[in-house]
């Protein structure tokens, strides 16, 4: 029999969260992931090692793995050290990249080989093999290199709008990822940060006409809460906005919208870090389907001692959001 | 049906060795292994991360285990990195050990997950999980300290005979080692250096006693080569003296001893080193069977570029010597 086939587009905890629901539906899966990480652990790998990051991939590794002790094996792959002059900050999946890729010689193999010995199902298509940095222009005219930097903006940034995005030096798209964008029958965008997940995948060169030129349904997942110095005080009209920028018009065929409530405690702890619920504006949109639902995991996260980044509290709920993507095929 | 039981006494890749030829036969296989090691990678992680060396149980698990990319394993487990600052030299086994202590509490615990998730069959015993370190008293009257001072000996050393070996601090032996001990019907000392991977396991306290208590019958692998600074000079009555110096009279039941040859080109790399064949000099031996055979490896091994310590290049034939083993049985 053959399943449906859903693409998912993004990088970082969004994405594991989509991949973690949808894999309990006979489907065939595959996500195309960003490869310009550059923060904490991620950059080591490149300076001293030399290699492309993988922190995104990792996590999607781990939520299409079939193998047995999965809660070990996430764990460990997230894990950061706290000990250890020049080890500590990193994570033990960078370092298990890092060796593996010096032993198979390709990181493009060492991939290939996790995903072996993970029983990963489904494909997990890094969006480049070129190592590249994301570069975000501000409304001011500034341009800021690097995806950390562009993720937890300085002062400055944090008061500007994103108006360009693009990518340094140009990379080309993993043949394999534009190949599989035209036989699915959907492609998910998120959820994720918009600047940093999402839209970096689509800012390189062939993905945007492989997206264009596919038969596939276009669904849009919207974040749940607005990004601090990236997409501050945005609405739901604003994400779909920035996205068909990038995009172009007439792709996207459907956004998800949460119209869920969230627990005082997550705002509070939200609105120290300057961000806030998505409002709702979307009206009389020509040609798009907007879904609405609770799909807010009523879980918190908490991020470990060791990690230097800031990380997302509130989270959709895989189980639900799957559920709801499911029933747009 | 039950299976007859064999117990290795070692640590090192002479284990590694006799374990993957003795993992073939339908038995019951345990090893008790030494945790006092120092050197390079274990030195970082006994100083920075608080943790007892792993590196001989890890060779353990690889060799025992039933996961089916071995081949990935091996290379992962005994992979040194030669890139990073603070990371270059260390193996990736350790930094593993180290992660999994951290998340699961214990290294005992990390251990045991360990083997389950590589589906090692058999029983891989740590000697000891106290905290402790090799002390070698030399003729002179000098006593130095740490595994690896004792495995790659200084000028003075290296010119002088180990003529007493404990561990400081005291250490206790793990109960479910002594307890197997009592259990299995064979022991097997060795193959592996004399003073740095077997007798480091008999000075633990309560495991001469578990063996001379043990109704097993006891068999002595010996050392095809000498080894500089250690066992230099020595004959085979030497090896046996000296083992049976700490593990006392009458316990050693049957010595296996090679009588194949080298190649010249392995002959010529150890004769830089100082070491020479162990010269087969038993005769007239009391109640001890002597086994001679060809058990030589005839492959050469080349250690890893980031590897700093010195490793041993003529191995035994793991299937050789597993044949031999079991026909003691």
């Amino acid at each position: 029999m053959n399943h449906k086939k859903i693409l998912v587009i993004g990088g970082g905890t969004g994405t594991y969260t989509i991949l973690s629901g949808l894999k309990k539906y006979p489907l065939d899966l595959s996500v195309i992931v960003t490869m310009m990480d550059n923060g904490g652990s991620n950059r080591i790998i490149r300076d001293e090692f030399g290699l492309l990051p993988t922190s995104d991939l990792r996590q999607c590794m781990i939520a299409l793995s079939e193998e047995k002790p999965k809660d070990l094996l996430r764990k460990l792959f997230t894990y950061r050290y706290s000990s250890g002059v020049g080890i500590s900050g990193m994570t033990f999946g960078n370092l298990y990249m890092a060796a593996l890729t010096d032993i198979y010689g390709s990181q493009e193999l060492a991939i290939e080989k996790t995903c072996e010995f993970l029983d990963v199902k489904g494909k997990i298509l890094p969006v480049t093999f070129d190592s590249t940095n994301l570069v975000a222009v501000y409304d001011n005219g500034r341009e800021v290199l690097g995806e950390h930097a562009i993720d937890e903006p300085d002062e400055e940034s944090s008061t500007h709008k994103i108006v360009g995005l693009y990518v340094l030096p140009k990379a080309k798209a993993n043949k394999k990822a534009t190949g599989e964008l035209k036989k699915v029958d959907m492609i998910v965008l998120g959820p994720g940060d918009l600047y940093t997940s999402i839209l970096p995948n689509i800012v390189i060169d062939g993905i945007k006409e492989a997206i264009s030129t596919s038969s596939a349904k276009v669904v849009f997942v919207l974040n749940l809460m607005t990004k601090y110095g990236q997409t501050q005080n945005f609405k739901a009209s604003d994400y779909l906005k920035e996205a068909e920028k990038y995009l172009g018009k007439n792709i996207i065929d459907c956004v998800i919208v949460n119209s869920g409530k969230f627990t005082e405690k997550a705002l509070e702890w939200y609105a120290n870090t300057g961000a806030k619920p998505v409002e709702d504006d979307l009206k009389n949109l020509k040609g798009i389907k907007v879904v609405r639902g609770d799909f807010v995991d009523k879980n918190i996260y908490v991020k470990s001692k060791a990690d230097k980044l800031t990380r997302s509290l509130i989270r959709h709920d895989s189980d639900k959001l799957a559920k709801v993507v499911v029933s747009l095929l």
